[in-house]
């Protein structure tokens, strides 16, 4: 029998729809008319029709931004795959409170309110203003030798971000993005990735925060452990998040669910947020229009599962930090489509004398 | 005997130092301090450390954002260069003045200051506030059959640029960028480009706002007949931009050394803003120090000019509008580089656990 969650997952992916072909040829018409050389603006000019089909509208704003940064902690960070330790995860996080990382420094700079939220970091946080307290254990289990969480676990994690993207909608956001936070995570995202993908795990896999050349041996293998002990879930993605990814990773995956079912434009950020999109997109292919790839990050695997599923990431500057640093940095580009398709005269308005009639 | 301009840019020349290591190591140093994994924000950290080189502090900032478009018109648009007639340059630096340009919508987007600046422009503009009117001459000489200009002329459109910076230094400008409007200009940088560096025309020339295969050919054929009439002034930068450059080329290269002279970081636009740019670092190499560039333009030539002089470009979108759009969208990204050098905690302050000992 289905679970209440389940449920409401299903009405939930049933109400994402694929945008609608005629909004995108609405807007590229707009474009089309306005004062400079037809496609001069590259992909600028596929972002607004985008973003134009997610808003069903000819003036779309991206004004209102905001990012969700969820936290928690891994089991299979007891297995040594980061160069950091378990404590940072929760110091991290006091941190981002505090607004001393450096996702707060460009959040403020870039005019992106922050919300943290924490879905299983492995301390007790108090309370804080900007951080929501949804946390579902005091981290995953080591999933070299068994399931991260229960299936119940993973519906909930998922409900997370929904339940964050339904509470941007409330609040007017028109811009979302993506970040987080969990020492060992790169390794669960690979882990995730490779189980989505079949690519090979050392494809997929690397340094994280800086791993020497025998922490990323180390890694791979512990990826690998994991993958074969948690076979079978091909198909079944809540499936695979349940046996190999973490709490922050379901969240995100809900995100990018939420941000397409209340039609708001989602920057996904680095390596953890592409994996845990994918998830979403496999839970519903639909949703994959509603998102943005804000950068491609360094880390070895980004790319390569990036073009896997023809994404095109905004940025290419080789950061590999995570938080939403990618995504922050990416969001201007799509305030700026946003104003171009809403502002910009057209030929005929502004009296600019059109092409000659040979050239 | 040295002219009266010559004695003025020789000095402003000699004032545009070298970047001091010592600022950048410091610079560096505190950025590895921070919380996050050493080298994890990639190029960002290089666009911080020269920022604070430039500003020669460890707390540069980039908010008070300044664009200046140089327009100008060119006899070389007889040959029919440019798939647009020479009277769009008018109409659109009205454009720019009434907002309704695709630079206005970013640069309203993105809170830049706009102000567009006529060294040359075949038309009477009138007076506007954003408007600063340093009209050299209606339009340069076809470059086909002689010269652009006189030397004098190209000292004063060099000296037009200069004074801008000037201006923004006494404004309190603190990141500038660089546009240009003018109907064949893409077809003039391309000879400014091939002269300066003897690259092939059509490796550096490309369709400009949208020429057809036949319109290519005829450009490059024109460009070639330009460099063979004006050939001779290797060496000699002024010289190269008075035999073949326009007067925005000039005002735009002038900008480049005024903002070294004055210690303000520049975002250089697209094609023909870098051939500029190129024009300026042969005046003074130094002045290269002081440049971003912002994005990686689709007109042909532009990655190829960007690798033979080792500038790496922040964006990589496809765009080729010019105006100044492409320095526009990278300017946030300077700005974000600021906010992390100056307000991000270091591990101690915040007491976020270092590294494993091994990993």
């Amino acid at each position: 029998m289905a679970s209440d969650f389940e449920l409401v997952l299903d009405r939930e992916l049933a109400s994402i729809a694929p945008l609608d072909n005629a909004w995108l040829e609405k807007a590229r018409r707009r474009l089309a008319e306005q004062t400079r050389p037809p496609g001069s603006l590259g992909r600028l000019e596929e972002i607004a029709a985008r973003l134009a089909a997610i808003r069903e509208s000819l003036e779309p704003s991206c004004r209102e931004k905001r990012l969700y940064i969820f936290a928690s902690d891994h089991g299979v960070e007891a297995e040594g795959v980061s160069a950091y330790p378990r404590e940072v995860t929760a110091a991290m996080v006091t941190n981002f409170l505090a607004g001393g990382a450096t996702v707060n420094a460009f959040a403020r700079a870039l005019g992106v309110d922050v919300k943290i939220v924490d879905v299983g970091v492995d301390a007790d946080l108090g309370e804080h203003p900007r951080l929501v307290s949804a946390k579902i254990r005091r981290g995953s289990a080591n999933i070299r030798y068994g399931p991260a969480m229960t299936i119940e676990e993973a519906e909930r994690a998922v409900g997370v971000g929904l339940a964050c993207a339904r509470e941007a909608h409330a609040d007017g956001i028109d811009l979302l993005a993506s970040g987080e936070m969990g020492i060992a995570n790169t390794a669960v995202a690979s882990a995730v990735a490779a189980a989505l993908t079949g690519l090979a795990v050392k494809s997929v896999t690397g340094r994280g925060t800086g791993l020497s050349e025998e922490g990323l041996l180390r890694k791979i293998q512990v990826i690998e452990d994991a993958l074969r002990v948690n076979q079978g879930t091909a198909g079944r993605p809540m499936e695979t998040l349940a046996r190999v990814g973490g709490f922050e990773i379901g969240a995100l995956a809900g995100l990018c669910l939420g941000a397409a079912r209340w039609r708001i434009p989602l920057v996904v950020d680095g390596w953890i947020a592409t994996a845990s999109a994918i998830l979403a997109v496999r839970m519903q292919p639909a949703a994959a229009e509603y998102l943005f790839f804000g950068h491609r990050s360094s880390e070895a695997g980004h790319g390569e599962i990036l073009r896997w599923f023809g994404f095109d990431p905004i940025l290419d500057l080789g950061m590999r930090l995570g938080e939403g640093t990618g995504a922050c940095l990416a969001m201007p580009i799509l305030e700026a489509a946003c104003a171009m398709l809403k502002e910009v005269a057209t030929f005929e308005e502004a009296r600019v004398p059109n092409r000659r009639l040979s050239s």
